[in-house]
C-alpha cells in the first residue's frame, strides 16, 4: 500500500519537476513524514533529489538526512554548502549529528562544528570520541535528569525547559550530587505524584544502565531483555553521559541480524542493500569465493589422488556430489541454528554440552533416513546392493560429521571471541566437502577389493 | 557478565535446594527481574524449577510466565492446577494471557476463563479470534483512550483509573464519540499543558495505526518506519480496539530474522532453539535434505549420462566439486542480499530491474577474477592450457548463472506471495548443482575434440 503511494508521488514530482511548478511541489511535500521523503528522494535522480531537499527547511532535512540511506545521503551532503549543512546539524539530534559529522571531509567537519551552537559541538565532539559500534558510539545526548532532592514541579520544569531539545521524553533520569545515575522515573509515575513529593519518593531505584563501552549488540541484548524504551548510558564511574533509545536498538537488532546473514552466506564485510558501486560489492563477496575456490583446489587434488579408486569403479564419481550436498546442507542447518540460538542469546555457554549432543543425534536420525533411500535407489538403480550398503554407510558418516562440525565450530569462534556468523557459512561449508570427499574416497577404496 | 550470574545464582539455589533452606531462596529470588528469574528457570530441573515456581506471588509468576522459552513454559503449566493458573492469568496483560490461554487443553482453558475477571475473560475471547501472526494476534487491550472534548484533567484522572491495569502508558489515544480513532497524545505534552485545555488542542492528528488483520510483519515495518513506541490497533471501520508496544514489535523482528535464516539454511518450520525433541528437530531439518538428496540424484543421474566424457578426461571429475561449489556460493550470495533486502523493506520491488543488473555484473567480475585463477591453476598444475581455458570459461558461465538464478528466484516467489526465504537456501543450492553439472559436462563434452 505505503509503497504505491510512494511510487505515485514520485511519478507527480517528477512530472511537476518538468513543469517547474514548485508550489505544487511544495504542496505535495509539506505533508509527508521525513521517512517518506527519504524514500522519494532515494528513487529520484541526483538532479532532482537534490532539487527536492534544497525545498526542505532546516528541521525537516535534519530528520530527512537521519532516514536516508548512506549511498543518498552521501549524495546529498556532496551538494550542500557549508552554511546549509551548519543549519542542518544545528537542528540534529547529538547522535544524529555526529553521525553526519564524522562522514565530512575533515575540513568541513571543523568549519560546520565552529558555525553551530557551541554546546552542540562540544556534545558532537565528545560522542566522536567514542567507538562507533558501542553505547557511547550511538547514545544521544538529549535526555531529561533532575537532582535527587528535586520535587515533581521541578522535574516538570526541567522537561519544560528541555522540552524542545529533547523531542521524545519516556523517562526522567535521577542523579545525585555528584551527577551519579540513582533512579529513574516513568512520565507516568510523574503524572500521577503528588506536586510536593520528590523525585527520590516515587524514582524506581534498580536501574538498569550500561557503560559507554559496552558493545552496541550487547546494548540492544540488555534494553530487549528488561524491556526498556530507553537504555540510560553511564560512564565508568556511574555519571549519567548519555541515553539510547528504542529505536536505534531496533536498529542495532536489524543491522546485526543483516550482518549476520551476510556474514553466514559468506559475504565478508556488509554489503549495503542499496551499494551501487559494482567494485564495492565483488570486493566484499570475492574473499570468501577465493577461500571457496582453495578449498575446491584441494578437493580436486584429493580426488586426483584417488584416480585409480574412480577408474576402478566409475560410479564412485556419480554420488560425489550427493555425498557432498548432503553433508554441505547438514552442517548448514546445524551451524546456522548454533550460530542464530547464541546471537540471540537462546542458546548461552551454557547449554552448549546438551546442544551438540542434541546435532549428533539428530544428524544420526536425518543420516539413517538418507542413507536407507540411497541404498533402496543404488540397489534397485544399479543393482548393485554391496555398493549401495557401503554409499549409504558412509552418507551417515558424512552427515555425523559435517553436523558436528557445523555446530562446534561457531562454538570454538565464540569462545575465542570471533563473530561464528563470519566464518560459519563458507568455511563450513568448504571444510565438510574436503572433510566428506576424503572419508567417501577413503572408504571407498578400502572398500574396493569387496565390491569386485 | 549476566550469565556468570546466573550461573552463580542457580548455583546457589540448588545448594539451598537441596538443603531445604526455603527462607533463603525466597530471600534470593526476591530481588529478581522475571527476565532472570525466567532464565534461572530454564536451568534447572523440571522439579526444581516447578518447586521455585510455586514460591512466586501471582503476579510476579506472570510475569516470568511470559518471559519463559515455549519448551520451559510448557513444563511449568503442566504442573499448575487450574486454581494457581487463574489467578496467575488474571495478572497478566491481556496478549499474554490470550497466548497462555490458547495454548492450554480446551477443557482447562475454558474452567480458567470462567474463574478469572469477567472483563479479563471477554478481552481475552475477543483476542483468541484473531489470526496469530496478525496485529489483531499480537495487540493487547491495556490502553488508555480519552474522548475528544476531555480535558487535560480528565485524561489525568483516566490515566490514574487505568494505572493499576496499564504497567506502561507511553500514549493516550483520543477517539471520537462512535470509538473512532483520532489523535495521540505523547504524555510529555500531556504533562506540558495546560489544565484547562482539551485533549483535542495538543493531540497529534496525523495517527499511524494498523488495521487487526495486518501480518506481524508489516506491523513491526511500519512502527520502525515511523519510530512508534506503541502502535494502535483499529478494526476494519477506524475503532480503536488494542495497541502493540514497542517490545512486542522487537519480538516480531527477532522472530521473523531467526525464521528468515532458519529457512535460508534450509530448515522448513521454524526450529525452537530450546527444543529438546530429537524427532521434532528431525522432522524440521529433514524435509529440504531430501529435496537436495532428489536433487543430488538427478546430478547422479546427469553424471552417468555423460559417463563416456568422464571416461575420456578423468580430469573432469576433478573439476566437478570447484565449479559445482564456487556456482553454489555465488548463488547464495545474491540470494542472500535479495531475501533479506526484501525483508528489511530496503530493497524495494520498485528496485528490482536495476539490482538484477547489478547481480549479474558483480558475478561476472567475480567469475572473470575465479576463471583466471582456475586457468593458471590448471595450465601450470595440469600443463592443459586448452582444457584450462574450457575449464575457465565453463566457470564464469556456470558463476554467472548461478548469481542470475539466486537473484531471480526469491523476487519471483516473492511475486507469487510466497516467503522467498523458504525456498531459497536449499532451492537455489540444488537447482544450482543440477544447472552447473549440465552447463560443465555439456560445455566438456563439446569440446572434448578440440582437447585431444
Amino acid at each position: 500500500m505505503e509503497e504505491v503511494d510512494i511510487k505515485e508521488i514520485v511519478e507527480n514530482i517528477l512530472y511537476l519537476a518538468d513543469a517547474k511548478d514548485e508550489a505544487m511541489i511544495r504542496n505535495i511535500i509539506v505533508g509527508l513524514y521525513p521517512v517518506d521523503l527519504a524514500e522519494i528522494i532515494h528513487h529520484l535522480n541526483e538532479e532532482n533529489s537534490n532539487y527536492i531537499f534544497s525545498l526542505l527547511d532546516a528541521e525537516t532535512a535534519s530528520d530527512v538526512i537521519s532516514e536516508l540511506d548512506n549511498i543518498s545521503r552521501d549524495q546529498i551532503i556532496d551538494d550542500l554548502d557549508e552554511v546549509r549543512l551548519s543549519e542542518i546539524v544545528d537542528e540534529m539530534d547529538s547522535d544524529d549529528a555526529t553521525d553526519l559529522v564524522s562522514d565530512l571531509p575533515d575540513e568541513i567537519a571543523q568549519k560546520v562544528l565552529e558555525r553551530i551552537d557551541k554546546e552542540d559541538s562540544e556534545e558532537v565532539i565528545e560522542l566522536m570520541t567514542h567507538e562507533e559500534d558501542t553505547a557511547g558510539g550511538i547514545m544521544a545526548k538529549e535526555f531529561v535528569a533532575v537532582n535527587l532532592q528535586s520535587t515533581i514541579d521541578q522535574a516538570i520544569q526541567e522537561i519544560r525547559a528541555k522540552s524542545e531539545e529533547v523531542e521524545d521524553i519516556y523517562y526522567v533520569y535521577v542523579v545525585d550530587d555528584n551527577n551519579l545515575l540513582v533512579g529513574v522515573v516513568r512520565l507516568k509515575d510523574l503524572i500521577l505524584a503528588k506536586s510536593n513529593t520528590t523525585v527520590s519518593q516515587i524514582m524506581i531505584r534498580d536501574v538498569v544502565s550500561v557503560e559507554t563501552t559496552v558493545d552496541q549488540e550487547q546494548v540492544a541484548k540488555i534494553a530487549r531483555r528488561y524491556d526498556l524504551v530507553a537504555i540510560p548510558v553511564v560512564d565508568k564511574i556511574g555519571h549519567l553521559v548519555g541515553r539510547i533509545t528504542f529505536d536505534d536498538v531496533a536498529d542495532v537488532m536489524e543491522e546485526e541480524a543483516s550482518e549476520d546473514i551476510q556474514r553466514m552466506a559468506g559475504i565478508a564485510d556488509e554489503e549495503e542493500f542499496r551499494e551501487t558501486s559494482i567494485l564495492r560489492i565483488s570486493q566484499v563477496r570475492l574473499p570468501w569465493l577465493l577461500v571457496g575456490f582453495a578449498g575446491q583446489l584441494v578437493c580436486a587434488y584429493i580426488l586426483h589422488y584417488f584416480e585409480a579408486s574412480l577408474n576402478q569403479i566409475i560410479a564412485t564419481a556419480f554420488f560425489i556430489p550427493i555425498i557432498m550436498a548432503m553433508g554441505g546442507n547438514s552442517g548448514i542447518q546445524s551451524s546456522t541454528i548454533m550460530v542464530r540460538g547464541m546471537a540471540t542469546g537462546e542458546i548461552g555457554l551454557y547449554d552448549i554440552k546438551k546442544r551438540l549432543f542434541r546435532e549428533i543425534f539428530v544428524s544420526m536420525l536425518n543420516g539413517i533416513t538418507c542413507g536407507i533411500l540411497l541404498f533402496l535407489v543404488v540397489t534397485f538403480w544399479l543393482k548393485q546392493p554391496k555398493f549401495g550398503l557401503i554409499l549409504s554407510s558412509v552418507l551417515v558418516f558424512v552427515i555425523l560429521n559435517a553436523s558436528f562440525i557445523g555446530a562446534l565450530i561457531p562454538v570454538v569462534l565464540k569462545k575465542i571471541n570471533i563473530d561464528p556468523a563470519i566464518a560459519t557459512g563458507p568455511f563450513i561449508t568448504t571444510s565438510n566437502d574436503v572433510l566428506g570427499l576424503i572419508i567417501y574416497l577413503g572408504l571407498i577404496t578400502i572398500f574396493i577389493p569387496y565390491l569386485k
